[in-house]
């Protein structure tokens, strides 16, 4: 297999199929899986080989144009009612992934008035890679305004995996990074190591060290300390959902951060694709937080690192108040201030 | 083996030998190595097996006796000058306990004008039950004190392990768990598992648990989410050292916790024996930061959890500022206000 792109990319179509970069494997192996067939993406996205809602996105619309590639049903209409049927296939790999509907039923609305199955399998294999090019581009875009915030050798903190590999390319709180890089700008970072699941520690040191990008991985709890005495000029994190008053949930550990960067007088920056920003959610107390099992926190790899039968408590997400966000990135610019006027703006720009 | 006390107790003296818990096989395994010598000793204290500076200080104090009690000497002169070559030896299992030399130097100052070497043997003995009954009291008077802060019912926050096992009995942060239980007083409690070398997880969550205690595991990061969710009523933890202005060194994560706290108006406590209270260390900023090694953050047990040749830093300790403090309790009352002024008086009542 021949990497022809300088960079990582997580899903890749390669002409008559894709390679997606399987990150249950990372940091340790650096594996990309063949997927030819819409049984292969429904693998990857089902095992979490691919994670992040935009690339679990872009790889459920490259799995329904697999399909649509392979199919020899010459009626269109019989064609096009298989294709419902495949969509919802893909879209039980992982129910819960919103991207991952939303994807496919914009393949499904492209393709709808096809007048023939070739046609529709151009316009379906050309929708899917819209969705990642357009990703692409918002992800650029966040890194150009989020880098605009930065100026040569600051020094940034940043938790989780809003990175490259989770999106179409340079990640959303990661893109700064990535920009900075082809800019010639030296940024550092601390990452977070982002316990119970290590997403900072496996995924974001990972594909920073990667990039030649000056990574320094912490454990969660250092956070403040590093934020005193090395010189932090901001925080940056993604989210999951921002709600219309500018709450923003995002992984559990987001919270702290806030309040120990506000205390200590540095700006904490939210990265979030407009797509992020949710209207129909007054504030973060109308966020359900998902809670996980409990062997997360107990083991890590094979190592139980806790008592038998001990109580745990394993929220995923927590919710940042408005108040301790001093801007929010999106593709369309940076928002501060007042966020309920300033979010509904920009949605409607 | 038969344990007649129904606490778990780090170091036992059982007559002729010692029962040290080793606290590396924590939490899988409840092992008590019986120690014969003061080799036996030495070992327990090289390999970590026994851990906290009080707990330490028990444990060599009393291996000096074992040693002192084995002695075929009938000289007495000849004995205290190999009494000092076996306080050397023992002094040299770990160099940088404090603890560790403080007892060992208690037992050659108490038993220096002994007119017999039986005479030396009984009062080294003696001494060394004094050493460790007197820390239990402190523990008391601590939990005692820090009880008093809390009413039934109340829901805490505590980092690290500051407890029973690290000292004589009680701990220190979590002295006022088993006061309450004694008394019949329903305290629960968050452990932040406290990451890298998890002594909540492994060392807390097990000795609270063990003794009924109502506790909760969490990670490290999900403490402010916590404290704004769950009621919590104050965070408490223990320090290795409180400078003359009451600055408070402590595990690496305390800091954060006391700007979370403070930020959410939640009562941020350190209990504090007088012995960690150094008067000669003006401020936080005059304490050193440990950094420890990287495979203690990129590694847990057998488990790699981050790329190879990434950059870390692994701080063990920070400083929080005496402003984040509100209250220091002590075996002698708790202090709040002017610390600098405060501290001086309590040292020397």
């Amino acid at each position: 297999m021949t990497i022809t792109e300088s960079f990582i990319r997580s899903v890749r179509w390669k002409g008559d199929h894709l390679l997606i970069l399987d990150q249950q494997l990372l940091p340790h192996q650096r594996v990309f899986n063949p997927a030819s067939t819409i049984e292969d993406v429904w693998e990857s996205i089902n095992k979490l080989q691919v994670r992040g809602a935009p690339a679990i996105g872009i790889a459920a619309a490259y799995g329904l144009a697999l399909w649509a590639l392979s199919s020899k049903e010459t009626n269109v209409e019989t064609f096009l009612k298989e294709l419902k049927t495949k969509r919802d296939y893909l879209a039980n790999s992982r129910p819960t992934a919103v991207n991952l509907m939303w994807a496919l039923d914009r393949l499904l609305e492209v393709s709808k008035d096809a007048g023939s199955v070739e046609e529709a399998q151009t316009i379906l294999l050309q929708e899917a890679k819209e969705i990642q090019a357009e990703d692409e581009l918002v992800c650029r875009k966040i890194g150009e305004y989020g880098l605009s915030l930065f100026k040569d050798g600051d020094i940034l903190l940043t938790h989780c995996n809003a990175g490259g590999i989770a999106t179409a390319r340079y990640g959303t709180a990661l893109a700064p990074f990535y920009l900075a890089k082809e800019q010639g700008i030296q940024l550092s970072v601390y990452a977070d190591e982002t316990r119970p699941v290590l997403q900072g520690a496996r995924l974001t040191a990972w594909e920073l060290q990667q990039a030649g990008v000056d990574v320094t991985l912490i454990t969660d709890n250092m956070s403040a300390h590093v934020m005193k005495t090395k010189n932090i000029a901001a925080v940056i994190v993604g989210t999951d959902r921002v709600a219309a008053n500018g709450d923003v949930a995002n992984k559990i550990g987001t919270f702290g951060l806030a309040l120990q960067a506000k205390a200590l007088g540095i700006p904490f920056y939210v990265a979030a694709p407009l797509s992020t920003i949710d209207l129909d959610t007054k504030t973060g107390d109308d966020i359900p937080i998902e809670e996980r099992p409990h062997e997360e926190v107990t083991y890590i790899g094979e190592t139980r690192v806790a008592p038998e039968g001990i109580n745990v408590f394993n929220p995923a997400f927590d919710v940042t108040p408005a108040d301790y966000v001093t801007a929010i990135i999106t593709e369309k610019g940076i928002i501060k201030g007042n966020y309920g006027e300033e979010l509904q703006k920009i949605k409607n720009r």
